[in-house]
């Protein structure tokens, strides 16, 4: 098989991968400035609003509190623009192919959403404060806060957790799955944008925690690698599609832990004060300040 | 201790680091032109095969139908040229030291293999098309078909798993697990590449996920995060060393269900239509249609 | 909202995100020349750290016996320079911020542990040959030395885990913690640099797997995927944080394997070639060559 | 002075910089999405450019005429997007700072505008490669035509400045000059962009050449290193300022050859087939088919 | 000649090469953390400095005088952190191999340099305003002060001289000639950093221009591609090698102009308000408001 | 017009520029593994030939005389692979387009050639050192060695250009040419890899220089900037085109001197210790020991 015959299979793979009945239904269509957004952008813009919240552990390590306006400045002003571009790829994407959107009204809409999300920074990380007081005081390993925030996977989900969930308040499409799909890659960790979680929540090791779409969480909630709070079942429509929207997942009170590997299934409750242990399947409710635990392994 | 001092440990310790007997079976010694595979080409490679398998999602975002043959065409010539290096070193690395391996003929050899893989795109596409409607109809929480592309890990494991799959049946050594490797790495779903997986496959969330080398699975079956199809125990050879190449992993037959954390091991059948419940171990045959569940936890 | 709305916006809340009151605690201020350890060059580091140990599959890969020395001899001045200057960062940032602290003879200090670290080197390597072997040993569906040395994450999690152990005991604060961590993003494995782990120590698999800081694990121990060496609880000080320090890990002793998923928490023992089930809840000893499983799941 | 002092020195450095009587007329303030032209971009669109018009030499280089199509494809829909997307910039620049000017409209325009462009390109290429014959004629040195398309300076200042004079001549503000002045940097020729030269044009070494603005030069004309056709002088206005826009540069006839270093001044002719000697300062017409040389130096 | 041929020359020639005698005079031997200073992050420092000075024309085209502080303070920091050390490495080379240098005490001075530049920036942001507008007004050809900031070669060779002079008058060694040579690079233009030039300065094109050490330039001067203002010859010593620091480059009153190619050599001076034609030798002196011209050319 | 509009135009565009016709003699069609020399590739290995030769000026600069001699062995074996790359596609350009020339003879050769030139290196940074040399006794601006290695225009040029003599001599096409235009681009300075050039050789500020490919020149000369030994009229031949190879430049003798924007034209001989004025024009042989200048200005 010489060379022209590699040529030869390569054009006729090349005319096969090109017809459209062989693309349909995986292919996006674009007009023009209608990309869709991008995975690499929304990295780097996860990397600015760490380094707004968290001055000095990310981004610009040498700032102090007399330059540190410059900094949060020009990060913020940076994460503007880059979150205004791509929001405005995520309503165009949403709009479907039909629409004529790229126009100067969606780029105005974009740019609200943007300065909205900017707006409600100083509350995330308000909130993301409490996050790192609950990992600290939860580990006996953690040696300072300073560790906590710089390498603790906890800390990286429940930060992209918490971005995404603004966006997704604020009506933003598919760019909240993205970013917390991006955790889920960099930590294990996989919480849907669309769960409500309470102050002072952690999660100790992390890997292979998942939290539903419709999960609530209170404060001061704990859980540890490997739990799941997931969908029971779901109902499916007449097409045998199941249902979207429907409360599934799991609500945990104020104070609860789950030990490692627990499965929580179901749109039940964990009271207040709830234990639950690890490698055990729970798919009913379980009083407040209740402990369950795994039945006996045998020898 | 000095500056000089510290010259002194570095070239001692760099002397030790330097004798044979250190490096003794850690060492790979290439001869002129025989690298090994590189995981960052085949990073590349996967993400040229992604952006010609679902134009638009991955690579160039802003391809529409009528330049779309130019983007495939240029995309699939790259992939045709990256992927006969990787594979002419892959083939080397497998001939061992001694062979005199990186003549034109293994050169010829290897751009053949690649085209092979190449002409076996369209059919690829094909498939990876029935697993996306699988995760899609499987998730109530999924909005779009474009957000299950678009940043799904199981998409991501199952399309590296299936690019790694057809290398591998191509007789190509190492390659194919090192594309895994990297899915592992990004979605924590590890998948061997020499498991058989049939169509309309999908998996859940998927961190923990482990499939045998010598697992079977039919058509539509869909599998959670945390579930190990994997061997029982295996048997040694005179030296004490597992025997390779045994059927060791589980058989999954169509509509198959399995929750969370389950672990199932050996070469055991799952039988058609099952359910097998969350955090559980499962080593015996499970019969057709049959649902088997953990013991209740205690309270 | 026109634009000049967006830019107020931003300046708002750039004020805000200033105020010392709202960065409280989540900002680390440096002096003049004491930036935080990188995450970036601990992974260069560590790059060049895989090449020496491994040389030909990791780094230049066309190093050959005649020119090894050269490519160690540069590897480990580089791994030197960037080493100390990360150690100086750590040894700053323990510091705390009152201190005077990057001065010369502090500078002095990190090159010296810089210097100590890779007169270790030879050992490490030592070592970490008999973990491959285990390795390669341990899985039917390993095909060579090579492919567990370049592909298999238990290789990766590992020499992380050994190398920022090393730094751990030469008293470097912060940088061995950072290491592992990155360990447990890229393949799911967290071993805490504090452990203490014998030879011929594989994970199979390994995703989820969590070894805790007081752990101690003998010779010859193999664990799978998902497997948790815990802590079962912590006592807390008169302010209700937990007490630092206390051994409260499991010891796992010569010749144990512990299967997916398994749960072992608190300073007991699992005695010397004792079986540990899957997806089991271990909290008292194990005895001697016992074996231990999950009760039988439910039809 | 301590390290506060330095801070002290910054942020009053700051200051005074941030003042707008001390950056006024040194700044360009942006709205929104209106950045300038950029020279990376601009970059590389040149190379797009350069690699369409030679297929093969630059570029990807491993085209076959099977698969020409496919790249020339690609890079045509790049080079059209990130030139509409520069001229759109540019048109924004000229507006000024007052206009309402980034609307859906001026991108619409910049489109045109872009796609005119490309739409000449073939005209371009054919002139081109009459260039690059009289550079290959014209040289005793030259080897191949491919040694002067790969690598003859004249060829690069030529391209850019054939490609500027055809975005000039459709109205694109600023970004022909930038086109040109890139090739000033890299080769040493500075040809103005609304210079009008012919066919077969050539300049030897061509370090230090200078075109100005209003030179007319016909066919197959040769100019060396050093050789200036510039204005001898220009009317001020009442303010003192040259008047512009007057057409000031000499008239270069077919077949007319300027030796190195030689300086031709003013709106004067140099007739056809004219050849005016090196490190002379010329500026009156010279007769066609004249020959004007230096007086002999002295010994 | 077989593959191990080719590694026994190169090891024979890597040995000849690391021969002492054969380096001997051109190599540099650093002690710890006493790099030269690097061209890479010098080039790095004249970007910020052009993005300060000319702010929205160079570094982030976005800002707007809002916003205006926050670029400017982050741009300013990074130039102090960046030249402070190169400061430190240029004082170190300077200092030769013997002497303890990089001591606390030189990485203070070298902290005091870096931020007595940065005090003087606000000058130099104002002499260079009078040069942008001296090259407006000079060249017809020019539609805007933004062209001319944006891509003048005479703006960026004078700015780097401009920022070389400063921190050759603060005693800073070796790191003026870089700057000004990358500058020669760029635009062909060579001003050595300790010549004397005044306000409103300005180049025509640039290339060849060479501006001597010992040169004196007043205000209002314009020059053009080619000129030389050179020294004419230069008394040796004992040894036969120059005899540094004597003025030996021309003086140049205000308001001198002087045409293409022109040379000038000597401790001369070109009187007030005199002109200098092309193509010319000069080494006399040139009377106030004189006119000189080349004598005519033959034909 | 719309976007579909636009489409149109660049698929027309595309069409056009893909016939054959179009690009007939400017396309440079490549059999499978026969790239073109890369320009970035050989801007690489000039990096590396530099960091050899000057140990610690370039490349890595923080070498120390006991590590030297892992550095140049790792820069010398890069440097042998990156060159033998770059000859075989050197040789394979040369062929044509007809020859089956990748085979394994032509990369044995390749690799051949590389090495000889390699075993060349001892011997160029021996005149390379002459050149250093001579350059720091000629410029009383010159502060130290280190500056003029490590800033010095002639410097770089001069070592491209003894790099791109060695490989010409060895019989390498084409490489040579770009290597001695990639130092014109960097420095303004022409130098044909054919022209030969003895010891002590320097060049002052050097943009302009041109030096032709049949030039000879002795030991201790030394030229400035704007100064052209050039070719004054070739030969053609019935085609009405160049003869190549003729001897057609000047001839330089010991000790010459040839000060700024002098033009030397043909084969010619200026003689021992001969000087040569600025601004000239020379055609005429010059004898041993003349000192020839301009006529006088006319005020």
């Amino acid at each position: 098989m010489d060379p022209l015959n590699f040529t030869h299979i390569l054009t006729q793979a090349v005319d096969e991968l090109s017809e459209s009945k062989s693309y349909q239904g995986l292919f996006h269509q674009h007009k023009d400035g209608e990309p869709l957004p991008s995975a690499r952008v929304l990295c780097e813009i996860i990397e600015l609003a760490r380094a707004i919240i968290f001055p000095g552990y990310f981004g610009n390590s040498t700032i102090n509190s007399r330059t540190i306006t410059y900094h949060i400045g020009v990060n913020t002003e940076k994460l503007f623009n880059l979150l205004s571009d791509q929001i405005l790829s995520g309503l165009c994407f949403a709009s479907g192919p039909d629409c004529d959107c790229c126009t100067d009204s969606k780029r105005e809409e974009a740019g609200r959403l943007s300065a909205q999300f900017i707006s409600r920074m100083p509350e995330l990380r308000r909130i993301l404060a409490t996050d790192v007081v609950a990992a600290y005081n939860g580990d006996p390993a953690a040696e300072s806060i300073g560790e906590v925030i710089s390498c603790y996977p906890a800390i990286k989900a429940i930060s992209n957790y918490r971005i995404a969930h603004e966006l997704l308040k604020l009506g933003v499409p598919l760019i909240p799955r993205i970013i917390t799909e991006m955790a889920h890659s960099e930590t294990g960790i996989d919480i849907h944008p669309a769960a409500k979680i309470g102050e002072y929540f952690t999660i100790d090791h992390g890997t292979g925690v998942v939290i539903g779409a419709t999960s609530i969480i209170g404060n001061h909630v704990k859980i540890y690698q490997g739990v799941t709070l997931g969908a029971k079942s779901f109902p499916l429509d007449d097409d045998g599609k199941p249902i979207k929207g429907i409360a599934r997942h799991p609500i945990l009170e104020d104070n609860v832990i789950v030990y490692s590997n627990a499965t929580i299934l179901g749109r039940i409750t964990i009271g207040k004060d709830a234990t639950v242990g690890g490698n055990i399947w729970v798919t009913e409710d379980v009083p407040v300040g209740a402990r369950i635990v795994q039945p006996t392994a045998k020898k």
